[in-house]
């Protein structure tokens, strides 16, 4: 069985996304400067790049999947075109009802009414030996976190500040973490976090 | 001439003390659980303890040197004991006028009313050739952050949450930071930058 895993990119001041969310600008105000290590340094952060899709499902909230509040238009089908880099199912966390959403490349959205327990038994079980990987964004990391359900956090700490948006780290009991390792690049510091057996 | 160094150690949540930070609790609620990898793990974190104090003079807030709010008692004399790990005049920013006070070991706190700018220029004139560290607390290491004085920034990243307290990188303008290097221990992930030429 694989192990559940979690790659996000937050700012030194704790932000994985800026103000002002929107269809126009979905990481906010500022937000796009959070992932410069992903389209500026593919090279020198390339294994932390390619670990970030190789995962056997996916789980994500559904202001990751779409910006709309409420239901979805039939018509969206995510940020990501035709064909989205998961390749593998991608549980949506939604309160609304739809229809699985076959994509090309392997990639399949799966809706999914039930919370994230269930969200994980399912995604565990499509994962087979491999990890899932919660792909955001915050309020979902967040309730991962706050149950102890993430075993290796990947954080990718951009060397920038927002000073307001989503912030990680929030809503959840004190937490805990054994830090595994570190390495810096010119534009991210990767800090790759397990989880501990009891958080004090 | 040295640069101007500041060493903090952060929740992996931002904070740099908790709440409810006392006389009896300088750290406030959970805040000396930051300062683990200090006290257990000196032997594999040996050089970045030794860096905290390998300085020419030091600056820090009032809120460092002693916990009450206006007029120090004149028999306080900081936290440190009669011979404080200084070894070196330390500038207090504070608003009440004190005559200098000389410790034990080289340690001597400067009193100084005049803000942020004259404590660094008497700082840096007293280092000579050697460094001048921002030691503290929160609302001093951010003034400092605000307007780009800080050289190098090594932010010592503890693995825990504490929810709530005094935060780093709060009220200042988008700081854009140069990162140079990163180590994991077993209680910290220390992390250092330098200042860029321009913010953005």
């Amino acid at each position: 069985m694989g192990r559940v895993v979690c790659d996000v990119t937050m700012s030194v001041d704790g932000f994985i996304a800026g103000e002002g969310q929107s269809r126009e600008e979905p990481l906010g105000r500022g937000g796009e400067q959070l992932h410069r290590w992903q389209f500026e340094g593919t090279l020198e952060n390339a294994s932390e790049r390619e670990a970030i899709v190789d995962a056997g499902a996916f789980i994500m909230g559904r202001h990751m999947f779409g910006p709309q509040p409420g239901e979805y238009p039939e018509a969206w089908s995510g940020w990501w075109g035709e064909n989205p880099p998961y390749h593998a199912p991608v549980f949506v966390l939604t309160h609304h009802a739809r229809d699985p959403l076959v994509m090309q490349g392997g990639t399949v959205f799966h809706f999914v009414e039930q919370g994230i327990h269930e969200a994980l038994l399912r995604a565990t079980d499509a994962a087979g030996d491999r990890n899932v990987a919660i792909a955001g964004g915050a309020s979902t990391i967040n309730q991962f976190l706050a149950q102890s359900l993430i075993d290796e956090l990947r954080l990718h700490i951009a060397p920038i500040t927002l000073g307001a948006g989503e912030r990680l780290f929030v809503n959840m009991p004190p937490l805990s973490l054994h830090p595994v390792s570190s390495r810096t690049t010119d534009l991210v510091t990767h800090v790759v976090y397990h989880k501990v057996a009891q958080s004090k």
